[in-house]
């Protein structure tokens, strides 16, 4: 179990996998802290000697080249404010209950990242013009828990269409927050995706693949996939990708009791892949009606956007609060899981219950 | 189950799934009638009314085009003999058993296919230049026997690559050895991909899609694929597609017993996708010396060769033979199956045990 995260819900141990508690968000702040970042893994960390540690490229490039940590911060600097989202988080909210990690509303975290622009590397290694995507693969190594697996023990790894992949704000980070990327969090070095949901986002690089046809591994085939007919074709597997428009209540939490007659500062998150939240809506009736809630701070591509929404519950009993956003584009969040998605991508309003007394 | 299949072998009914009983081969010769000719289905045959049935072609083309059988007869004729293998053929040799259909020796067949050629459907619809598959989609329809399988019933499917697709011998059959193609095995029109496992070779056609990405469907994703490793990349899932060299011993028969002392014709036959067949050899002694079998007839691509070779037993006792076919780009076959391919590409050389008893 790892030393770096006190105060994070327990979901699963060996390996490790810590929710944020996400009713502390107001008190937080838009920046997760380090030590309240979630963790999801799928192998037990590796064991990594920074000094000895060097990253690969290989594959359909002019030249492979080997990079120690030094060499990559040699490299121009970039920080990006990045939402890290789990494609399973809020699968706690779905009835009947479906297989992995149960994460209520805290399987995502927003940091700074530091570190080095993708792109930068990929044109220092020279790609090849018939490279269509990259393999990006972790230190961290075992046995899949799905039944249709390969034998033996496989590294995380996950791959990005080469156009995604030179997106400049796609990074190889070494810091989190400003300090030294943390072990827990895949130091010395990981991706971060944003806009991706965060199984993109490889932790403990340690081989950058380049490769000339679509890459077809464990976890965007069997996990992080599901079944869709597309443009009228018969069903197909599918990879998870992208961020839908999505929005979360921090407060009041799941069950909170709140005073009769008080003015209460509903409080939460909202976020979308590549587009910025428009607007924000609340229900304390389930839904039948809603009200504008205000949105904070500024805006940052591929940050979370929060918000608050003043409620006078006035009457005792028993209310469900939702959450509504809306992104620049027009999407908004749908009312229920969509089924196709399976176990992932949880991003319709998810109801809170809270319970009025008198005060 | 079917009336068509007087004299297979039952390997599974709803849907059926019947063998040739390859022992007969000697009697049957290079063509294997159509009454004997194996059946793997995946669900129960569509029922079909070939005066309205309509083969359409759709997707990344200058037209949308639909066709009846009669305006499918007005293309070119083209006729080519093909041997068609289930990807699962010979798996009763497995140990330990794998899941699947136990097919021994007969899950294949040779027959001479009569159609139109699918590049020249294709050319007819003007595929445009950003295609780079095609997904042949059957009208047998139901739910996959596998957990990971998409929600509700699918279409049978499978994809072809553009450059597969356009090989002249690809055809859209509809006559076997000269008759109407029979029902069980796909009437009115099935796709023959000479030279693949006879999962290509799509059956009660009714549409062609025309793709401009690669297609993923459950047939080539959970069934009829297998974990690779390739070209250093972290295993995939990859799609079973071509025929490996192989030969098969039809006489004697598993268990045959046979006079000490006889001349005993050994008989069988070989194939290989892409190449010729340049020889057999033939073991009594289960593997330690080999001897050359005389190779009969003519070559066909995409056909099997017949093969026979001469044995005289002296001493009683069981015997186990094998045979080992080797094609023109030197390709031999393998002494043991390829764990890698699970419970698919059983290409190894078989053995045959026999009892050789006092005349």
């Amino acid at each position: 179990m790892s030393d770096v995260a006190p105060g994070l819900i327990l979901r699963e141990t060996e390996p490790d996998n810590l929710e944020y508690p996400f009713s502390n968000l107001e008190v937080d702040g838009p920046i997760t802290p380090n030590g309240r970042f979630y963790i999801r893994d799928h192998f037990n960390p590796p064991e990594i000697d920074r000094k000895t540690w060097r990253l690969s490229l290989q594959g359909a490039v002019a030249h492979s080249i080997e990079l120690s940590l030094e060499d990559i911060k040699t490299f121009p600097r970039v920080t990006h404010t990045a939402l890290l989202e789990c494609s399973g988080n809020s699968r706690a909210f779905l009835t009947p209950k479906k297989e992995g990690v149960a994460w209520e509303l805290g399987g995502l975290g927003c940091a700074r990242w530091t570190g080095v622009s993708l792109a930068t590397i990929l044109d220092r290694a020279g790609v090849n013009a018939s490279a269509v995507e990259i393999v990006l693969e972790g230190a961290d190594h075992g046995t899949p828990e799905k039944t249709n697996k390969p034998k033996g023990e496989i590294h995380y790894a996950h791959s990005l269409p080469m156009a995604d992949a030179r997106r400049p704000e796609v990074l190889l980070a070494y810091e989190m927050n400003g300090e030294a990327l943390p072990d827990a969090h895949g130091g010395p070095l990981r991706a971060i995706v944003p806009g991706w949901y965060a199984m993109a986002s490889v932790k403990w690089l340690r081989r950058i693949l380049v490769m000339e046809r679509p890459f077809h591994g464990y976890f965007q085939t069997v996990e992080y996939a599901y079944w869709a007919a597309q443009n009228g074709a018969p069903p197909e597997r599918v990879p998870i990708t992208r961020l839908p428009v999505k929005s979360q209540i921090a407060r009041p939490a799941m069950r909170e009791v709140i005073a009769a007659g008080s003015n209460y500062r509903v409080f939460g998150a909202a976020w979308a892949a590549d587009s910025a939240i428009a607007k924000v809506e609340v229900s304390s009736d389930g839904g039948k009606t809603w009200g504008r809630a205000k949105l904070l701070g500024e805006a940052f591509d591929h940050a979370w956007r929060l918000w608050e929404f003043e409620w006078q519950p006035k009457d005792t009993g028993t209310y469900t609060l939702l959450s509504r956003a809306t992104d620049a584009q027009g999407h908004t969040q749908p009312a229920e899981h969509d089924q196709d998605h399976e176990a992932y991508i949880i991003h319709h309003t998810l109801p809170i219950t809270v319970m009025v007394e008198v005060a």
